[in-house]
């Protein structure tokens, strides 16, 4: 069955001409939300998928940057990861602020559809099943990429090692000679802190070493959450006290120094901290900090050259991969103080 | 004289067809370089302007915004002003980085052509009057957002006040009973080097106070420069030596802070530093930064919503716009200590 006819019963069931079946597909906005979406439904139901997308004749030279936010600390990677890839394949960079945390708001897509990019890479953990298939449609390819590490499994996503980076963190700190090590870590609705606090727990698990429940505290990942509940943590009894904090972001490392401070504690000297996401100001801060490397600008590159390839070549499977974490073991963490 | 007109007297005098003129103003790539050479300035001689760009009709729903690197510190908050106008606008943001520091690559300004965006916004010092006529050719406008302060006069640009900010740093340590105030600014061939550099003797000069030469220090506007320029300036003899420092740069001022930690002076007790910039960081550092602010967000709206005033009513002359810096005042200044 060709595009032509498939489209020309689209037509003829919902009612319409294919002038009006045309608009839709470009995304103009002369077509009313009720035909649009009864087009867009039949067309889904039906299989459409436009055909014959060679890159050059079909789709315009750019790739789309979808954020919910700008954020100082994680965007510019991200940023600079896409751009770069782009550059080498000739394209432009679409950049667009939109929607909440966890998904695009309606608008956006409309935007996308005018524009008829090679791809799109959405900075968020879900995409709504709705935009997926108009995407799908018109063989426009999205990757999605998570840092809060939970992605829906039927998506084309790049996350990074959030368990394995909490496991290195904390394995660091036990090879010190720490025996009592706190952990505080993000959200709880972030899948991102649930890894992380799992790889701490399993390096302590893994080398012997009892955790007291009391070590183990849900922080926001920012620098108020590590000093209130670093001072938690500082303020049990001196034989339960950490002698080490694995804090779970950079941010939330700076506020366990400020409560070290507060507390009179010498970092590293009689406090070890490990953050996490190696932001640029961590190595500027005193002492420069220990921490787990996240490889935003890499994650940025292999979206971008996942969604490039997916326009030439459709995968079979959903692809999905996890960027490598490392320790950048810098000057806030020492040998425990000697009992 | 209409537009066809001009358009085929261009075409005859270059010897070449008007389709041939078409790809050119089109900014195709199969035109060769020599024939759109000869063809641009002729268009250029003529005074060509492309004529009845309504802008539904004949532009993208595009702006640009070109860097020459995405600055982990600079590019953020210029780029998320920029979207937000945008956005206002109905407007989604192509984002390049290319060039150097001073004017973009020549392969940049085709695909801005080909995209035919409402405006462009570059954050360069310079833009060669081949460019600029090759956009202004096309009705396509333009503005330069330039943090290091020396836009060429003929281009229209957003800045911000430089000299008021070295000013209002140097007189709040005047006002808090510094007399011996140093400064260290950017290097030397950067106006806003200068202009920094300058606001700080005017405010010393109309309080009274002398500079001793040995005072004033150029750096490079990194932590490095920061540090090493202090050590010079903690080593003068206690009489000469300052007892505040003005960084010049965030950057720079933590480079200060490194130094009066090795030089064993507390900050703010026994040496106040301000830096100049507002960084994100400057409030997590201990003691959180005293710092002029420069309104980078700000810069990046306003320099969007001028290139997209620009393409509805041309200037009549080209318009400049410096925004205003404020000083931040947080903990590292202090009163001098008591001699």
């Amino acid at each position: 069955m060709s595009e032509r006819v498939t489209l020309a019963s689209v037509a003829d069931e919902a009612g319409v001409s294919l002038s009006t079946i045309s608009k839709v597909l470009n995304g103009r906005a002369d077509v009313s939300p009720d035909t649009r979406d009864r087009v867009e439904r039949l067309l889904h139901e039906r299989g459409y998928v436009r055909r014959g997308t060679g890159r050059a004749e079909a789709h315009a030279e750019l790739i789309e940057l979808v954020f919910h936010e700008l954020d100082p600390i994680w965007s510019m990677a991200l940023i600079g990861g896409v751009e770069a890839v782009a550059k080498e394949h000739g394209l432009s960079v679409v950049l667009t602020v939109n929607g909440s945390r966890h998904e695009p708001d309606p608008d956006w897509i409309d935007g996308v559809i005018r524009r008829r990019p090679v791809g799109v890479v959405l900075v968020f953990s879900e995409l709504a099943l709705e935009y997926r298939e108009r995407l799908q449609a018109r063989a426009i390819p999205f990757v999605i990429v998570d840092p809060a590490g939970d992605p829906s499994p039927e998506v084309p996503s790049v996350g990074s090692a959030n368990w394995s980076g909490g496991l290195a963190a904390t394995r660091h700190l036990i090879e010190l000679g720490h025996r009592r090590i706190a952990a505080i870590t993000g959200p709880d609705d972030m899948m991102c802190s649930h890894a992380r606090l799992d790889g701490y727990r399993s390096a302590m698990t893994s080398a012997g070493l009892p955790i007291d429940p009391d070590w183990v505290r849900w922080g926001d990942f920012h620098l108020d959450g590590g000093r209130d509940r670093a001072r938690e943590l500082l303020a049990l009894p001196e034989a339960q006290r950490p002698t080490a904090i694995f804090a779970g972001s950079d941010l939330q490392a700076l506020g366990v120094m400020d409560a070290a401070r507060a507390a009179g504690l010498a970092v590293p000297a009689e406090l070890s901290i490990v953050g996490y996401d190696d932001i640029p100001f961590t190595r500027w801060v005193t002492p420069p900090l220990t921490t787990v490397h996240q490889p935003l600008r890499r994650m940025g590159e292999e979206a971008a050259r996942l969604a490039i390839r997916l326009n030439r070549e459709p995968a079979a499977s959903t692809p999905r991969m996890d960027l490598a974490t490392s320790l950048v073991v810098r000057e806030s963490t020492a040998p425990p103080p000697v009992e």
